[in-house]
């Protein structure tokens, strides 16, 4: 059974998130049945992010098995088709060794969460950002993200229903980029890591707002990391704005 | 009846366009029917541009006059909170003179049309772009263009049903600006003049795509210009990749 590294772009919008599920739809089902529609199955596509209802991938990795030892530029295509009108693109497709493993092989994750703060709602954005009235102070933001960076017990930025053995995490960077726009601005935070607790960065996220509209000051983040408390986490931010955009393997020599 | 002007952004698929239509739905009565909801009507709100079905905008400009001496803001939340759900945001409202018209006083409109070349259907963008397979030459777009600019007789690049008196027209400015993204290239055409015919700019996004696929050379753009005939225009792009993104005035003396 040839092995297939697949890169993947979704809308979360539409479904219940990656993971299949009993009730309502999900990315896994989704690419699982147009795997359906080429081989005999059953497929199991196995991601190397669970992302959550609502976020999106611009990146998400899957691996799965096929029967045939298809070309990767036909598969991708006919996957593509088959996907119609749900909406999951294959961007790629590769062989790659009967070892390896989307998930488990991973070592670095990165996810960028969009904010756009301005009053009026968002029409053409609309589903792919967080809309805050705002405005936002970018510099404060930074000043309280730095207190996150390194390795750290996130206990405080994890969901209750966390599954992950350990709440001791590497945060190796988070950037805030700063785009100001005709009718306010648009903040980006860009997060690097090997792996991320459950509802991580959306934990982050809605607690750096907090700072950036000047209701707590930079220092309570650190204050609240070290609460090692979910009761000193801020709201947790909204899926939509929130998209996987890269998943990293290490060289593989040839 | 104190005058506003209104700015807009509003995603275009669900329209029939900018203008009232018989039958369908309008950008112009989706305002409309908002303002009616504030005060007895009929109301009447006059575009800067009457954008084609599907096409967006991110900076239409708008007039209308209201009974009741409106805070700007204050009408901006209003008819903000009556749009819903149609995707159509009123980004700003300010008080104009009494003669101040949104069609006839601008002075300049810019639009964007966007091109992502890649192999995958588009997804997170669907709806906001035309998706071509490419590669798309973007120098080869640019030598075509350089043709475009200046004063000309644009029938070429006109629609059969354009009511404009002549088609003799000034384009001030096209800019082709090149984003290389992980899975292809995304080509943006910024459009300046005073004002277009009508299908002008998918007309002419149409033709250099032809030239950045280099099924033609871009001196044949050169050749279609002069020939002031429909049938030597290439096809006419989608609508979903074109938004009107600045409507320009004059400055008025306070």
């Amino acid at each position: 059974m040839p092995r297939m590294k697949l890169t993947l772009e979704y809308d979360g919008g539409p479904f219940q998130g990656w993971q299949r599920q009993e009730n309502g739809p999900s990315v896994q089902a989704a690419l699982e049945a147009a795997m359906g529609a080429l081989e005999p199955g059953p497929h199991t596509v196995q991601g190397a992010g669970r992302t959550d209802a609502g976020v999106h991938a611009t990146g998400q990795v899957a691996h799965l098995d096929t029967g045939r030892d298809w070309d990767p530029f036909r598969l991708a295509e006919a996957l593509n088709w088959h996907l119609r009108p749900a909406p999951v693109a294959v961007l790629a497709a590769e062989r790659v060794a009967d070892g390896f493993h989307a998930r488990f092989d991973a070592i670095g994750r990165r996810y960028t969460y969009r904010i756009v703060a301005r009053r009026a709602p968002l029409v053409l954005e609309r589903g792919r950002a967080w809309r805050v009235h705002g405005p936002l102070d970018a510099e404060a933001m930074r000043a309280g993200a730095a207190h996150l960076v390194g390795r750290h017990d996130f206990t405080t930025f994890r969901a209750a229903q966390c599954q992950a053995q350990s709440p001791v995490k590497s945060l190796d960077k988070i950037v805030i980029e700063e785009i100001h726009t005709a009718t306010g601005q648009e903040i980006r935070l860009h997060f690097a890591a090997r792996s991320f607790l459950h509802n991580q960065v959306r934990s982050l996220v809605g607690t750096l707002e907090r700072v950036g509209s000047r209701r707590w000051l930079p220092e309570r983040i650190r204050d609240a990391l070290a609460a090692r408390d979910r009761a000193a986490c801020g709201p947790v931010a909204p899926p939509q704005g929130l998209a996987l955009t890269h998943v990293i393997y290490p060289e593989v020599p040839q």
